[in-house]
């Protein structure tokens, strides 16, 4: 695994989840750090969202302190009171300003921080930053997560770019209960990163839906230690996308109680604009979703969910594509369906939908829905 | 049960649907019919809602033909030239114009209506027609119904308002894979109809979700024999509402897999509207929907639910209460927790939301999201 230079981390439980889990995480680098974040649209945001946003505008950064179990998210003044206050202290260890931290929180809704577990945790939290316990931060902000979702790469010039996330549920397009974090040792602008972090956003995690729900505290962090200068600014970007799409995919991967990665491909809409909803209406419709757990290649729900998004489009001239096999044209299937059938059963599946009305294209990764996922959000909380 | 003068009803098996269930329904009136319809606004229309938007403005009707099993929607030419070919072969018998029936269909889409089961059939459908057989004629439109649903009211001038209905998935509002007739003995015009039926059906049928998929069948037809003076307009009008709005009760009662009916009631929004997208958007969030399921108070699902919608408003200010109980206030649980997870076994439950933002309210039915739910979606066709 390579790791960007200027990068120390820790992992530590101190007891916000049951039974010894990592929960609290720290990513500190001693130099200052170039930052930009990106956050949920949810009109309800948590408080380290509030608080991200504002802390994102500082000049000089040191690390992300992120913490799973309880989101900080409608708890008022006194959530944001105990997240200035763990800060605060954080800080006054590091020997830096607490405005230069910046703060994540996932799990819970509508339960305050327990300063009294957290609070004399932190000389731990400290004492263990290293260059190898990117595992353990990676652990401490998982929820529901079955796996650390870690990404690394370099680039010739010997950059690293490295990416860590958690989220497996509340996924939807404009993030998720979906913390990312990617580091690198590259030297770049805040001004280049305000421009090009929302536009890789744009192309990998906001693509990406388990269940259509946003959730109050997605974040995604960028931060760079400008130990290293990009040579090729092209390969540079394209990493960091590659970075970010498989990130987004192992949250996909994750997804609560799926068996099937499932990528939707619109071609031929009107507008990229088009292309989008009707993409997002297919990957989010609970019957497309509960056909592909089910291994049935019932097209008819395909249709069904094109059509409810209110986008106009001649019906009979659609024709699909399973993993590159013709499927259905001309309202007919064209293939023998066990053979559908057998493609329907394999883990990762592309459904390309050809609409014929343009030229525009979109893709978003989506799940199966699955008895699993009932059980584990019927129980998550209790 | 209240039938209204002038109808005849038949419901037989003709093997569309396994084990000899009941899948072809006639409704028969040998007077002429006042009549209109309200159908999907779903972009893939099938062949008995292209039909029926033509036929319906027929001045003369006889009644409706439906059948469950097969959907007729994908199909094509052939699709219309089979549906046309049925509605022939019954008006036939009938003595009666072909364009005086309207067609409905319900259930696989993309499959052909299969000609030599039904047409041999069809003087046993027609030999069959009585005023009692209302209830073979509600299990003939059945899907994955588990009982048939029938609502019929009387006024004190005697008029009969009776309604016929089927849906259980695929149900979210603007109608769903769902059938609704509703037929009375009052004499009014085409005109009074095409005004009142839409609001009716407003006020109702797409005010229910289940699943949040829209299908290509869904229709309403109000049929009247026009045999009766209406006197009291006034509760002519609400009894057909109480008619229209018990149908949609027992659809999500009936909703696939489902162990709860939960009314969600926006209050204090700034406009209608926005009332609605909130309410839709808690009616449909899959976490609300589990947490329900499981009977567990997780008020943060609620509210991450009301703010993913993008509406903006304060959600501190926002109260919550269950089956009249205040629930959450400030952020904070305001009862004991115990209390409510006892509400939340209820069978059915209000969860009334005050937003305090102005003073437009909205209110829908929805349903909790159950393994059952998977377990009939994934293998519902094969």
């Amino acid at each position: 695994m390579f790791v960007p230079e200027g990068f120390l981390f820790s992992g530590i439980s101190c007891g916000i989840k049951k039974e010894d889990k990592l929960d609290l995480g720290l990513i500190y680098s001693p130099e200052e750090l170039t930052a930009w974040g990106v956050f949920t649209t949810n009109t309800v945001k948590a408080i380290p969202v509030l608080l991200g946003k504002r802390l994102i505008r500082e000049k000089k950064i040191h690390g992300i302190l992120a913490n799973s179990g309880v989101a900080n998210a409608c708890t008022g003044e006194e959530g944001f009171k105990r997240a200035l206050t763990i800060l605060k202290e954080v800080a006054k260890y590091l020997k830096i300003p607490y405005k230069s931290l910046l703060p994540a929180s996932t799990g819970v809704i509508g339960e305050q921080l327990p300063l009294e577990k957290i609070l004399p945790n932190i000389p731990t939290l400290i004492s263990n930053l290293s260059v190898q316990n990117y595992i353990q931060f990676a652990k401490a902000i998982m929820t529901t997560d079955t796996f650390p979702k870690i990404v690394s790469k370099k680039t010739e010039d010997g950059i690293v770019i490295f990416g860590v996330a958690k989220g497996a549920g509340m996924i939807a397009p404009n993030m998720a209960t979906m913390l990312a974090f990617i580091l690198t040792d590259a030297e770049v602008s805040k001004d280049y990163l305000k421009k090009s972090l929302p536009k890789m956003v744009e192309q990998s995690f906001n693509r990406i839906t388990v269940d259509g729900d946003t959730s109050t505290n997605d974040t995604v962090y960028m931060l760079c230690s400008n130990l290293k200068k990009i040579k090729n600014w092209e390969k540079f970007e394209s990493l960091c996308l590659e970075v970010a799409k498989e990130l987004a995919y192992l949250i996909i991967k994750d997804g609560e109680g799926t068996s099937k990665v499932i990528k939707i491909l619109i071609k031929g809409a009107k507008t990229k604009n088009e292309a989008k909803i009707l993409a997002t209406s297919v990957a989010n419709s609970p019957l497309v979703k509960t056909a592909f757990y089910g291994g049935d290649p019932n097209w008819g729900r395909i249709f069904s969910a094109l059509g409810k998004s209110g986008i106009k489009f001649n019906p009979q001239e659609i024709e699909i594509y399973l993993n590159g096999i013709p499927w259905v044209a001309n309202f007919k299937s064209i293939n023998n369906e066990a053979k559908i059938k057998e493609e329907m059963r394999k883990p990762e599946i592309e459904l390309c939908i050809r609409l014929k009305q343009g030229k525009m294209s979109y893709e978003m990764l989506t799940t199966d829905l699955t008895e699993e996922y009932i059980r584990i959000n019927a129980h998550y909380r209790t």
